[in-house]
């Protein structure tokens, strides 16, 4: 059995949830096992439909809504504590060959759980399960344990030209 | 109808074909219409299956093998510049809301083409195509006509400690 390494999608440029959707494809293309659990989100995003048509690619949000610009609530602590507990689970079933931990950074940024209970999580995976983790503002102990990090970093954002976000490209 | 904008995904970290991958899956889930082009490669990578059952997602090599630690040949130079033209004509039509010009600035800057091609294609592009370019040394024209530009940027990659490019996670 192969082992399985730890991928940090950080940065403040577009492209890390992306990278991990991406990823996911690929993965399940070569036959493999996805489980995609997204903190904090729990809005309607367009890749939630995939699931219609790509087999073996499960997604799963523990997020109620997106909380970023305000303080987060007891119910947004709740939910991104069980979404942990959850993923501590798959990661630890070693039932789904890569597992995607999304917005986990940004969880741990709003601290609705400790480094700690994280490094926990991804330490206690099993051997063959490739662990994804996304979200800006990594903490350094999840840079520690990554075997591969991407800083993805803004150049260039329509954002800054008044561009909004759009179905199908942002979302 | 909206208007598409030219993003960029460049630098020397893993995440770049796999950004635009996911962008892909995440348009033909909204609806939208796909085409993936790749200049460089010719290899058997595992997302060439995903045509299989996601539709609306199209994806064509304009390269024979990787010879990016050797000197391209005739036959190197003479698929991208046809994969160029091909390019250019799809993104001309209009037929498909997002195209993907995969490594398109690794063809740059081994000079399979020049930049002016390169950005006569892109601009010639039809007033709703989003097109998406990848591939690190990013040339600096193709980061002005661009509107969201990312860089990843390599903090860490298991490839330095041996670890080799794996079927499902890199190909």
């Amino acid at each position: 059995m192969e082992k399985g390494y730890v991928h940090v999608y950080t940065g403040n440029g577009k492209g890390k949830t992306t990278a991990a959707l991406g990823l996911s494809v690929r993965a399940v293309c070569a036959g493999k096992k996805v489980f995609f659990g997204q903190f904090i989100k729990g809005m309607e995003y367009s890749e939630l439909k995939c699931i219609e048509f790509i087999n073996n690619l499960e997604i799963e949000q523990f997020g109620r809504r997106c909380f970023i610009y305000e303080k987060p609530s007891e119910e947004d602590i709740d939910a991104a504590r069980n979404g942990l507990e959850r993923m501590k689970d798959i990661l630890k079933s070693g039932e789904y060959d890569v597992v995607v931990l999304d917005e986990l950074n940004i969880a741990l940024y709003f601290k609705l759980f400790t480094i700690e209970e994280a490094v926990e999580a991804i330490k206690g995976r099993a051997y063959n399960v490739e662990a994804v983790i996304t979200g800006r503002y990594a903490h350094k102990e999840i840079i520690d344990i990554a075997d591969l990090v991407t800083e993805m970093k803004e150049i260039k954002h329509y954002y800054n030209n008044g561009i909004e976000a759009r179905k199908g490209i942002e979302f």
